[in-house]
């Protein structure tokens, strides 16, 4: 469901490479919105991807047009035109973007064209790429407005006129003679104030900051909870090396939450954009490995009840259902805590409080359809009362320790350190099933046989 | 693990509290950033809460900590206190927040405590109230600088000073005479201009602009894609009557995937704060009845393979690693789907080669842990040759089946406009329950007996 005013560019597109309008595509392209073009870029097929590509690269918005697309997909246009013409292009980018994309370069390739670019424009990219990738100095841009704490608003405002190519200034940095962050301002305290005014008067000390190695989560965090524009980032001697502006963060959240529902599933984020089966095979195979070694033990487990299984096959008939049941009220009980966990509305220190709440609701839940799961084998597949009573009492059972281990062990990962949304769903929904598995056969045999 | 200076602080209120120094715990709580106000709320106990609230409604930042609460927190919070006292306390806050907060109340109270309102203030609050809780018009502010087109760079600047009471100013909106939004611009504009500039001659007037009915999450997107600090929020004539600011699009963003989550597991976001047992148990009953309806008829299934069940019990054995492995690849399949069509990487029209590519994930895994399986249950379970190229058949053809059914489901639902993040998880994990069993078991029946 594409934007119909995108849909018809996309045409327009089309239309126009087919008849080798080249001109008339490059002013269609310069008229549109680089982040428009960078949803064009995928709608498009493969052969007008490169000479669409290509024309992006030479008009304004080249630099905005990367950095709204992922790693793969600009790396794979780069990589074949060699170190020269990589280095012609990313010349008129910004450092940061010049940073993050060279970070994402096959390493050797990246380091050439590093070496092809000016010394004056290489030094500011090398100094970013420095920093580790998901940390504050590794997404911040090096371009921001620093004023020394002495200068008067009208002074300030004649330097405004004079920085062209600063994007987004929302707040001005005053920094002392050795360039350590002291205090800041809005454009807007700038303009309510009498020309004369120093900036030393009218900026607030207490600037909300990070470090450049803070991790980008926590940035994206402090900016929305702070509700900031940009955020300053000083190096650790209290000096300011850069900003993350809220553009950034919203990237950053949407990134971090994506990485986070496809990390619980077992997966990877790159799963998204890349486009290799092999890749996924290896992304996906140690995570569903653990899954095998759970079902192997849960079928060594099952071999302690056959003689149970044999003399009463229905038995094996409800198993479907029981581990259906617990892994799904487990999943749920787990997506809650990993949500409440990383939005900071669930209190770790109050576990059992949580887990608590969690086995009381499976076990209303766990007597509701354990009734009518009854009331069905009874009926339907005329078991006896027993089976009735065995599978009721199972699925309740299921239920109530796939409460207790799905509130539980993200609470525990997160004390430990661990990012919960990483580890938890392997080992959660393994446990629940042999231990569901293990209770529902053992209440089988005590009261069938 | 809570921010260090914010524990501190925590320390702080609770010793405060103990020894009744009111004037004291007043006095840090105006001190505090309301963002972290409403950290500490969440981790004083219940009595302490609610004296906590009451200073804090006291206090300058009672807006911004109300506006980080979630509705749940506040609501039963105020509810106890009466329309009189609740509309007391609302009378200092910004028109949004208010009718945030009355949104949330119950409806006669909330009624009630409108009325209790002054005309004057009553009268923009109930402007706000006819908006959808989850639109533009029912998230925008209608604190905002419009301007018209024809007003000087100076006079534009002057009429800024003397605007004190707007929060968040970096656009100026320019409107016609009947108040239709013509251009905006930005204050950076504002000061680089000579002061004799009309608006008209340096604002731009394609402007990106919402209507007061598009979905909040839509609202989002557009100022996540084109990198804004507002969006402003036009009527159906095209008049502007408030706008929507980045940090509110931020707790959208975040509401949002945290609710996407949730319902893929088949719950909601009210489980994260709601404290009652018997609300959670509402919000899971019918996705766990669904559930409960697959494993009904997995049973029904497995009745008419009885005889090889009884024959073959070993064959048992292996249902849980066959719904396993096909279940834990079909969220991942699914999980990769939803989120590729939330964050528009995946192309929905090429909904066969995003399929294609996960059967030919599904298939490689599925011969490397379907060989592997073969093997273990060959020796370990001693079930002879064929019991072992049952199984590896078996969890292979699972596999291939969750991958196509998990793919599939999120696409050809959003194809059909139903948001795949609420719909795909109960449909998928059954319909693979189901299909995996009866597959294992058919091959089961060609091959063994």
């Amino acid at each position: 469901m594409l934007d119909p005013k995108i849909r018809l560019t996309l045409e327009s597109v089309k239309r126009l490479s087919r008849r080798g309008a080249k001109t008339n595509l490059r002013n269609l392209i310069n008229k549109t919105h680089p982040a428009d073009l960078a949803v064009l870029f995928r709608h498009v097929d493969d052969r007008l991807q490169q000479e669409f590509f290509l024309l992006v690269m030479e008009s304004q918005g080249a630099g905005e047009f990367l950095s709204e697309l992922d790693p793969i997909e600009y790396a794979s246009q780069l990589e074949p035109m060699g170190k020269d013409r990589i280095a012609d292009i990313l010349r008129d980018l910004q450092p940061d973007d010049v940073a993050l994309i060279i970070r994402h370069l096959e390493e050797e390739l990246g380091q050439a064209v590093l070496s092809a670019l000016q010394v004056d424009e290489s030094a500011e990219v090398e100094a970013l790429l420095e920093y580790g990738e998901d940390t504050a100095g590794g997404i911040m841009t090096p371009s921001y407005l620093a004023l020394e704490e002495n200068v008067t608003a009208k002074e300030a405002i004649e330097i405004l006129q004079n920085s062209g190519d600063i994007e987004m200034v929302f707040y001005l940095y005053a920094v002392d003679e050795h360039g350590h962050l002291v205090g800041a301002l809005s454009l807007r305290h700038l303009v309510t104030h009498a020309p004369s005014t120093r900036l030393r008067d009218i900026m607030t000390s207490d600037v909300i900051r990070v470090e450049t190695s803070t991790d980008q989560e926590e940035v994206a965090r402090m900016v929305g909870r702070y509700d900031l524009l940009a955020i300053p980032v000083v190096d650790d001697t209290n000096k300011l090396v850069g900003i993350v502006t809220v553009d950034d963060v919203i990237d950053v959240l949407r990134e971090e939450t994506t990485e986070d529902m496809l990390k619980i599933a077992g997966t990877d984020y790159q799963e998204i954009t890349n486009r290799s089966v092999l890749t996924s095979y290896k992304v996906r195979l140690p995570w569903l490995f653990a899954s095998l070694v759970g079902g192997v033990l849960a079928a060594y487990i099952m071999g302690f009840f056959k003689m149970a299984l044999q003399n009463v096959v229905v038995l094996s008939m409800f198993i479907p259902v029981i581990l259906g049941m617990g892994g799904n009220l487990g999943t749920q009980s787990m997506s809650i805590a990993v949500r409440g966990i990383a939005t900071g509305k669930i209190d770790v220190r109050r576990t059992w409080r949580f887990t608590f709440k969690e086995l009381r609701v499976a076990m209303l839940l766990g007597i509701t359809y354990g009734l009518l799961l009854a009331i069905v084998a009874h009926f339907y597949f005329s078991g006896g009362l027993n089976l009735g009573i065995v599978v009721g009492l199972g699925i309740c059972f299921s239920m109530c320790l796939a409460a207790v281990i799905g509130s539980m062990v993200p609470l525990m990962l997160h004390r430990m350190g661990i990012d919960p949304a990483v580890a938890t769903g392997p080992f959660v929904t393994t446990a629940i099933d042999i231990l569901g598995i293990t209770g529902y056969l053992l209440i089988a045999r005590s009261l069938l046989l």
